[in-house]
């Protein structure tokens, strides 16, 4: 990397119950990339508590945000409060806007629908939230990392991590990526065969759209409101 | 679960400059253990900042720790100064000692082996300190996954999300750890094939080899320096 070179930013959207490995995976893997730095943007400046009960630092507030050269997203169960926040849903816009690049993760994708930014694209979500998608107008993908112009989705949670490493070498080149990888020890070996609906057990998949029937709906009812609040800010 | 089943506590240590990926990939996990509560923990309740610049709020201090079923230690370059500070290292040994298993993320491995845990034990680590393994006595596992009794250490930063599903078979069952990973949506594809020095093109690691001389032979320091402590410390 030249020492000449500006310093890009890249800003990280946080809400109370992220997932934080939505975020966490590709903070890990961005803020290795030379030229780059990263901030953590929240509402407020209060502490934000991870779904999974981590305890995370905003860095700035919506207001104090910088130009965001790369706009990430990640998701959660808290997305179904953020996305009919209307200040939040209104920096989303705005920030991805303006932004050169824009990467959703998990159901950080419903947030960017919400915000209006994936009428037309191509997008995907964590797999049990795909159907939520096309209600924003996006094209929905079933694939494990999706790319549209400079829109990047991933699928759930860890699919994060393998986007992260492609959004890498869309800014930084190849070499930057893999030698990233090679520092993250990232050669995946997970002990089962089940981080997809379409390979885990029929009876894993089962017992967890059973446990998340609730959930599901919960989230449904959120992304109706959402879609017409957009639509309601659109007139 | 039942629900009489007493809670176990995962406890999961962090220092300044702990690689928060070896961290927060576990947590994410094995915070979706049915019958466990996880806490972080520290030397304080400052603030502690990763070497990636996320600010993490510890959740108790050593003093308040509650009995660790699971004890959890990352890695990172803090590493080189938590494996010097008596404090940490006492409590790493303490804990390991009573908690049920034990479990070693990237070089967290060497913060064991400093607090003499890993004494005629077989332990991996990350890919680039394994020579520094075996100073501490241990027996060096060049696999990304590996167990020995009820200690699990694993390889490089993303390891840790491999391991912490094996952990969660363990201790919860194979049906729990694959209903977390499909949960998560596990089902890596990396864009590239750079993960081990064994499959990265051979420029990229070694050029990662050459900008990590200088960190490499600090590590090397410190971990001679910590072989002496720990020699002391058992006189």
């Amino acid at each position: 990397m030249s020492q000449t070179s500006p310093v890009r930013t890249a800003g990280f959207l946080v809400f109370p119950n992220v997932t934080q490995l939505d975020m966490t995976g590709p903070q890990e893997v961005l803020t290795r990339m030379p030229g780059w730095r990263a901030e953590l943007v929240a509402a407020s400046r209060a502490l934000v508590r991870s779904d999974s009960g981590l305890v995370i630092q905003p860095d700035v507030t919506f207001a104090e945000a910088a130009h965001y050269d790369l706009l990430v997203v990640p998701g959660g169960p808290g997305v179904d409060v953020a996305m009919l926040d209307r200040e939040t849903v209104e920096f989303v816009r705005d920030k991805a806007q303006r932004a050169d690049y824009v990467f959703g993760i998990c159901t950080g994708s419903l947030l960017l629908g919400a915000a209006g930014v994936l009428r037309g694209r191509r997008a995907g979500t964590h797999w049990q939230s795909r159907e939520q998608l096309a209600k924003f107008g996006a094209t929905v993908s079933t694939e494990r990392l999706t790319v549209d112009g400079n829109l990047f989705t991933s699928g759930g949670v860890t699919a994060g991590i393998d986007m992260a490493l492609r959004v890498v070498a869309e800014l930084a080149g190849d070499d930057v990526a893999q030698q990233i990888q090679l520092q993250i020890e990232y050669d995946p070996a997970p002990p089962f065969n089940a981080g997809s609906p379409d390979v885990a057990p029929p009876e894993v998949v089962e017992r967890l759209l059973a446990a998340s029937a609730q959930r599901r709906a919960t989230r449904s009812a959120a992304v109706d409101q959402a879609v017409a609040q957009l639509a309601a800010f659109d007139r």
